[in-house]
């Protein structure tokens, strides 16, 4: 077993799981969901308390009980702290009035998709990719095209330039990539840049697991390229991933041009008072800036260790591929088990192995995750390695179950 | 001036207000948008901290760290803890499968007409009234039909029956009224309530204001109505006026029938993750119902004596004209300066005597607002006093004034 860096500070040491809140509070495929005994390897979304600094400012914040209105677009402070982050940690030039505060990184996607699509343009995605972008694309009326890549391949700029057409508007990109853990390098980022640029095709730049990234792997902010590029281009970002925030729906939308940023806002269902972003939750994603980025620091070097343990888990089973993700703490493993479909195989190992994954559906990833699982590997030392025992041991038991029992009706 | 009841807890006085708070954190037309010598009798927002059993709600639950995702819909304890208000508080037949969480009221009067109408429907709603039932029912694609009444005037349901057309598929009603400060009857709304279901319209009861009502004005909830009635209403109801949470964003969506409220959840974007509520402001919101209900109590108490201040304030005025309202706190008064625009005139008012009131526009209110300014007195009794000295020595210098120095241009 890889040693658990973060035991220094215990701060992800197994008894810091704390199972008894999270059957409670952890929905979403997780705890909460799930009968008590079965280890959920689901939703992306980590097993570790928040840093003690998010949870002390919560508390300080609270303390007076002064929660009126915020402001429309965001609070001050927290884009004062998002606007420094972005300048100082990703040599992005964005100021305060560059950034809105969001219900979420998805809630960001949405508005930006519906503001730069109008009934009918298309907006080209990977493949695979989560199902959010499609998502949202379709609900602003829009057309996702799906543009297919694997997890080593190059960016194909000549096979992309064939999915253009009059009528294309927008690139989504998510990088780091999920589910691939893919990282994509300046040099890509840059060409993929011109690209879009050149051909006024707007780029929506989906950054939520740029955090968590496994050196020699870098990290490369599309907000960070040339002026041209980076004027050419909205960051979304959310706190979920990063420093486990996810129930307090908190995340921005970044950009360099205020006077974008201000039609983005005044579009939006913010001014109404429709939409909006619970203050104290702005105040908690201010603090994991301000204040949290050693404890983020302790959080991947723990999680580089589950990744190893993860897929080393994974190569161990015949008819199973995994390539070590650079970035993300999900493996996204390539199942061969013929005539078995990855939704029986699923159901199986979570009804009778006790352990909980997400099929590679088209529904959730696109039609490209055909024939992968995908695993979280957020959680302690001592959790995954039951995990993935309980995986090992369920897909040694499928390779000898007989075929009609895991077909599909 | 009236005794302030409230002094007796404390909570109310005067040096409860933490102005150096509000500065900062009261968005929304109020402190922190407005200069520092300015006082807002604007937004409809307290200048009270919460309740000291909702800050400790908070701090307790956000001690752990634990911020996992959420349950689609809302948290099983803020289902519950709604439901229990509704059966206990309101008599409403409400089971925790009838509750759906919502990111603010707003946002629930937004789902409710996105999952109603379908585009070009109608929807009648009241005028004047708050603008958020024009503006969710336009965002569906429907449209607002206006059904005008005043303070004092019979619910016309002869008229009414003038405005129903084919496509009529519901009615939004504001009980509580905003800005008219009306508490309808038992026998008003059993009335209004057969009307609808007799010819299948749906109803859409927004009771943000419920709580805040002066004796002998009684409140009835919708969906304590009589069966039939019951089953073909849904209430939206918010925790900004009554507890002070509306930097916390959370409200919920309430009806009988849990089919429906599945129905509803399912075509949101709460599943998606696009939509959805703090998990954090849940728990400050169940902990309103759970252990604040005495707070509120001295809350109501207090403002019963801001509003007759305010009123007596208001009637002291030569061509001002208010009711005093039965419920909500807000004052709606009518302003006879002949020749003087509203808006000119708030404007004056903030500019020149340092007091910010809202203009009775149709953009706000409805057509018919006009001549109309309203005052929010959820304040301290020397903020008020002061706001409404600042008021009443503007409207006596703006009867003196040259008419075309306040003409709109």
């Amino acid at each position: 077993m890889a040693p658990n860096h973060a035991d220094n500070g215990n701060a992800f040491a197994d008894d810091n799981v704390r199972l008894d809140l999270l059957r409670e509070r952890a929905f979403n495929l997780r705890w909460a969901e799930l009968p008590h005994d079965v280890i959920p390897l689901t939703a992306a979304d980590p097993d570790f308390p928040a840093a003690p600094a998010i949870r002390d400012a919560i508390a300080e914040y609270a303390a007076s009980g002064v929660f009126s209105y915020g402001q429309v677009g965001g609070l001050p402070t927290f884009r004062e702290s998002v606007a420094r982050y972005l300048r100082d940690q990703r040599k992005s030039p964005v100021t305060p009035d560059g950034v809105i505060a969001v219900n979420s990184a998805a809630s960001g996607l949405a508005i930006v998709a519906s503001q730069w699509l109008s009934p009918g343009d298309e907006a080209i995605i990977f493949d695979p990719v989560d199902f959010l972008f499609a998502h949202t694309v379709r609900a602003a009326g829009g057309l996702p095209v799906s543009w297919s890549f694997g997890r080593n391949d190059a960016l194909d700029l000549d096979h992309l330039a064939t999915l253009v057409t009059s009528r294309t508007r927008m690139i989504c990109i998510c990088n780091p990539h999920n589910p691939l853990g893919r990282c994509f390098t300046r040099e890509e980022l840059t060409a993929l840049g011109r690209f879009c640029t050149e051909r006024g095709i707007r780029i929506l730049s989906d950054e939520i697991w740029s955090e968590i990234v496994y050196a020699p792997a870098q990290f490369t902010s599309m907000l960070s390229l040339d002026d041209d590029i980076a004027a050419n281009v909205v960051v979304v970002h959310g706190f979920s991933k990063s420093f486990g925030l996810a129930g307090l729906r908190v995340g921005y939308i970044a950009m360099i041009d205020p006077d974008q940023r201000a039609r983005m806002v005044e579009r939006s269902e913010h001014p109404s008072t429709v939409d909006g972003t619970s203050t104290l939750s702005q105040i908690a994603a201010a603090a994991a800036y301000d204040h949290a980025l050693p404890w983020l620091e302790s959080f991947v070097a723990h999680l580089r260790d589950r990744r190893d343990q993860c897929v080393t888990a994974l190569r161990s089973i015949p008819g199973v591929e995994v390539h070590s993700p650079d970035a993300t703490y999900v493996a996204f493993a390539r199942i061969q088990r013929e005539g078995v479909s990855i939704e029986a195989l699923t159901d199986m190992l979570r009804a009778e192995h006790r352990v909980a994954v997400v099929p590679g559906s088209a529904r959730w990833f696109g039609a490209g995750a055909e024939g992968h699982m995908r695993l979280c590997f957020a959680t302690s030392e001592a959790i995954l390695a039951a995990g993935m025992q309980r995986f090992v041991a369920g897909m040694a038991a499928s390779a000898n179950l007989p075929r009609p029992f895991l077909n599909e009706p």
